[in-house]
């Protein structure tokens, strides 16, 4: 049961443990949207994420023999950082079962909070095999990402925050993967004031718990196809279900082209790095129905590879006009490229790849292919690069992708 | 003259305006020096710089009449931004020139803050001409960046904030490019406690000021070579010039290489964006000879136009052993890709990119170069695969660079 007074006790435990995460009001998306809007930033809260919470209250509850054999769990995600660092915090030892394709940077930061990390498999669900073994062999006692009231009842302390710091708060917006922090923070959103209106949201591609309560109970997606890693969960918890069933008066969902631009907005206006599960709260922003009210999207953490950022970068760089490619069919002669380059010298087009093949054509008058990656100042700018190669006769073709990395 | 009183005035002034960045424990910095580090987060300012303190204070001395015919500047970076929007908050008008090739969003941003923006030539000598011109014309006010002790004296209140938070502070790292904010900070720092120490910090390829104390007065270097754009100025200020020598104690630089590896320090584990000025604090944490002190680097800004950060990703992509190239000459003869693709599956190295040219050489031992991007987990998992082609007899040449965009 998640009560009042576990809620409390939660937070009392938890003081010292964790940062209070202020709240940033955003005059951006406050204008953007006609609300008061006002970021709970759980990405800068210690080990980047709020799954610090849970893991740490759940530890305070176990008994002194369940602390003495230690933990075990599986993640390569915030989970594996949350329950490292709350293990070490408590003085209990924790082995974190990680996939073989885990980066670097979050296998280190794991280690480096104390952790026993052990290297197994090529997916999470090899991982997890590994921590059923080793609960059933050294008696390890497991820290469930979502599925345990427990834990919920940490994450939930966020809202605790959110009414402290914003007593007349009239939104939330949390993110939802198996369903543990959604259901931590709605029922003690509801319990503090029942009028306070709670939105889920799941992106496009893994949304169980949007099928889960059209069903009416606990159903599992066949494939889940997201890039917010953090929620992409085929079964969400059936212990918090009910609660989520309860307490979340509405669940959006989110494609992954809205995260990209999320991301950029972030990273821009507010100089932070968020998750992609964490931005989907942001993404769903532009959704709500409502005008004047004092909304607050929970950014649920910043943990990303930095090869995860670079991708979304260079989405960002084709979202802004700053890059962008395009083909041209040219006479096969000489002279003809050096037209092109005199066009794009003028125009202020700065190249960054170039490629020029012979023989794309029978007909020798578009014979050859140019294909033309430019940095540009933005729209206005690529705009004006391509009616000015238009104008001077050229045919040309531009690719939606950008063509960055082609 | 910077007096205590004057600080205390701007103080005033700023209260409500300006947001007092609350500083920021580094674990990991921390741990990493040996000393206390908590960082001053500037760029989590409003504009996303401290330049509006210095713009807002200016704007709060000027006569009525003064305000009246409004407020000019010519910048494409921070300044502008802060110029703009504390104009608006003190209901003055102002105008911006920026140069034609200013990325839109911080032309955008800008127009946003309320300022009239005049786009003008390629470069910032050309804008500061048209800058000239308003001056003269239309009798405008000129809000220098830099050399003016009034805005020198709006930065400075970032110290009063530091020993707010922090009273017990030993060290505080300021950058340094005209010599505004440096002089602000440590002389408003001197103020509140002489034995503090105040560490400027410029980068190599733009140490203008370290030129200038070397030589007893200000000079002029003939060129500026660095990637930290907020601070790459040729001549100090002479009217902060003063307060530099006498209230800084020591002057740091910081080559480019350092700001990559800072950049990527603050995004994966503090999630927050620096630019690249503002990084140079950090940087120089690793060159401070003490231990055991309260340090306090001044992160000066957020503000990053995304191919920028694209740069600095791409850069820590290589520095983080997730993405590399490699070249190797094999025989031409067909079965050669394919024993090299059996490696590289093998070893779960993936393939980002491939260019296999024939004749590169008369030896048909050695005819063709394949040249290889791969995506590996971090620097042991692309020794092991570097290995694992050496093992099976190739001769392999891994590049510098990563090649990723070559």
């Amino acid at each position: 049961m998640l009560t009042l007074s576990d809620f409390k006790e939660a937070r009392k435990v938890l003081a010292g443990v964790i940062l209070d995460t202020d709240l940033i009001y955003s005059k951006r998306f406050s204008k953007a949207t006609g609300n008061q809007i006002y970021l709970k930033p759980e990405n800068m809260q210690v080990t980047g994420a709020y799954k610090i919470r849970g893991a740490y209250y759940k530890i305070s509850t176990l008994s002194e023999e369940e602390r003495a054999r230690g933990l075990v769990t599986a993640s390569a995600g915030n989970h594996a950082q949350g329950v490292a660092y709350a293990a070490q915090a408590a003085g209990v030892p924790a082995t974190i079962v990680m996939p073989t394709t885990t980066p670097l940077v979050k296998v280190n930061n794991t280690k480096e909070y104390g952790a026993k990390v052990i290297l197994r498999g090529e997916s999470f669900d090899d991982a997890a095999a590994l921590v059923e073994e080793l609960r059933q062999e050294q008696g390890l006692t497991y820290i469930h990402p979502f599925n345990d009231l427990t834990v919920a009842t940490g994450q939930g302390t966020i809202a605790y925050e959110i009414f402290q710091d914003l007593p007349d708060v009239d939104v939330i917006l949390v993110p939802i993967g198996g369903g543990g922090l959604a259901a931590g923070v709605a029922t003690l959103a509801k319990l503090l004031n029942p009028n306070v209106r709670v939105v889920g949201v799941e992106p496009s591609g893994a949304a169980g718990m949007q099928a889960s309560i059209a069903a009416g109970k606990v159903v599992s997606l066949e494939t889940v196809d997201t890039i917010a890693d953090g929620v992409a969960v085929k079964t969400p918890g059936d212990l918090v279900f009910p609660y989520i069933q309860n307490n979340v008066d509405e669940i959006l969902t989110i494609d992954d082209s809205a995260l990209v631009e999320a991301f950029l907005d972030m990273m821009e206006q507010h100089k932070m790095i968020v998750e992609n599960a964490g931005l989907l709260t942001v993404a769903a922003l532009r959704h709500l129905d409502c005008k004047g009210k004092n909304v607050v999207p929970v950014l649920s953490g910043g943990n990303m590879d930095v090869i995860t950022i670079s991708s979304l970068v260079q989405h960002g760089l084709i979202y802004r006009g700053r890059v962008f490619t395009f083909s041209v069919q040219l006479p096969d002669r000489p002279g003809e490229l050096q037209r092109v380059a005199e066009i794009l010298t003028r125009e202020n087009g700065n190249i960054i790849k170039l490629e020029h093949n012979q023989f794309v054509n029978i007909n020798r008058q578009s014979g050859v292919e140019l294909r033309v990656t430019l940095e540009a100042f933005g729209h206005a700018h690529r705009k004006d690069i391509l009616e000015a190669m238009r104008e001077a006769g050229y045919h040309v073709k531009e690719e939606e992708t950008g063509g960055f990395y082609s």
